[in-house]
């Protein structure tokens, strides 16, 4: 994708997003429709399936040769990544959408051929939009995000991790998980992995660990996280499989070696 | 305490809390001398210090007659609570303050022969105040907060807890608090006490349930959680002891019989 093109869909990206973000915000106290997915507390609401028809109708009407991943049913079935391809998800953390009407965002990665270009993660009630471009750095609104502390230690880490990690799981041994959150200083829970990856490349959080994502969850992320020099793999170290689900591990490189190497690898089942 | 006094000790406390905001906002950037205390993540900064010796320099001058108990060492040793004791934690979140340089608070609670009348929880970097006086409602900056959600079922409901209960810990049999993780909706953690209250009150957590919290962490947010149908025990249903340290479960009444009776007190040790 050269430059000048990738300038004008980043520009028109965002745009849809910031005005998708003052629809969602001005109806935020509306009713809403809660349905459920793949299980009693996978939610879905009529927004995020209003949210992501504004931008798959956006998309195919200016770009008809581009395609859409998304998570409410109104992309494209892909088999691979050829082109241009806008990975979505209308809201992010829609469990703190219904129960705290904050804590949210829009989250949008544009890849070609494989490679992510752009990522813009809005959080929407906050008015914050992360952004990336590849090669040209990361962005919290206008200010240029610096680049991650070298040297982090991992006792003095601050991890985010869903509690699922501590209880019996297909994954890793829960005990190996427990002795990692009583190494590092701290953890934090905020429910939305768009904001975790946009957390973790503004440096507040050193990495974020997570047991499964689509690809929608960590399409932006990745391309904002690469920005300002943090990873992003599997547990097991591998790239993400951006048509797959998978275990995450994004953050600081200081920290990726000894959290995979030391906890998960030797818990893994 | 009668209305007129509190009326005006309100005034004050929160025109010093705003103050002692406004001090730490234009600081927040400075360099940060941070030490540790009872372990190697239990930090404390110099601003720590320089705001509690803020507010007890004022409260000193302006109230002779009142006691302080407080954080980092310059209230008063208490044997009782009698009398008008202000009981503040000046940095609530001292982990988020350093790392995030957000995410924390200035948390006072007002007490009056042991009775909570005034409580204020400040989020700084947001410039939001959650206040109450008892028996006059609870306010997020100036919107009173509606009365908490009724029949909140368990299976719905979002709770804020911090990772080492499901580690092996010295209250209760972790594989009982991972059962409970698997039966709510959605669990968080924020790092900061006071803010975890202070959302409770907005009802945007259900519960909050901590391991071992102090009376600066908990003063203001029992205040303010009263207000609005909340209720605030020990993880044994016992009342707080306001002079000393305490598991606590802070939240929806609906819930708290069930996440007590039905985890707690079946893998307490």
């Amino acid at each position: 994708m050269n430059v000048e093109t990738r300038e004008e869909i980043y520009n028109q990206a965002r745009a849809w997003v910031l005005q998708a973000g003052t629809i969602i915000r001005e109806k935020i106290n509306d009713p809403l429709t809660v349905e459920t997915k793949s299980n009693p507390n996978d939610l879905v609401t009529h927004m995020d399936k209003e949210t992501e028809q504004f931008f798959a109708s956006l998309i195919k009407e200016t770009y008809p040769d581009h395609s859409l991943l998304s998570e409410e049913g109104f992309g494209d079935d892909l088999q691979s990544l050829v082109d241009t391809v806008w990975i979505v998800d209308p809201i992010d953390g829609t469990m703190n959408f219904v129960h705290q009407k904050r804590n949210f965002a829009i989250s949008i990665g544009i890849y070609h051929d494989g490679i992510g270009e752009i990522g813009l993660i809005y959080n929407v009630m906050d008015d914050i939009l992360y952004s990336a471009k590849r090669g040209e750095g990361a962005y919290k609104n206008d200010d240029r995000l610096a680049h991650l502390r070298e040297n982090v230690q991992l006792h003095e880490a601050i991890l985010s991790l869903n509690h699922f990690w501590l209880c019996e799981n297909r994954l890793v041994d829960e005990t190996r998980m427990q002795h990692l959150v009583k190494t590092v200083r701290g953890t934090r829970t905020y429910g939305s992995a768009a904001l975790e990856f946009a957390y973790v490349a503004e440096g507040i959080l050193d990495g974020y660990l997570t047991l499964s994502l689509a690809p929608w969850d960590v399409a932006a992320g990745i391309v904002i996280v690469n920005e300002v020099g943090g990873v992003t793999t599997t547990i097991s170290g591998e790239p993400v499989d951006m048509l797959g689900r998978n275990s995450v591990f994004t953050g600081n490189p200081a920290i990726r070696k000894p959290v995979i190497k030391d906890f998960i690898e030797k818990g893994k089942k």
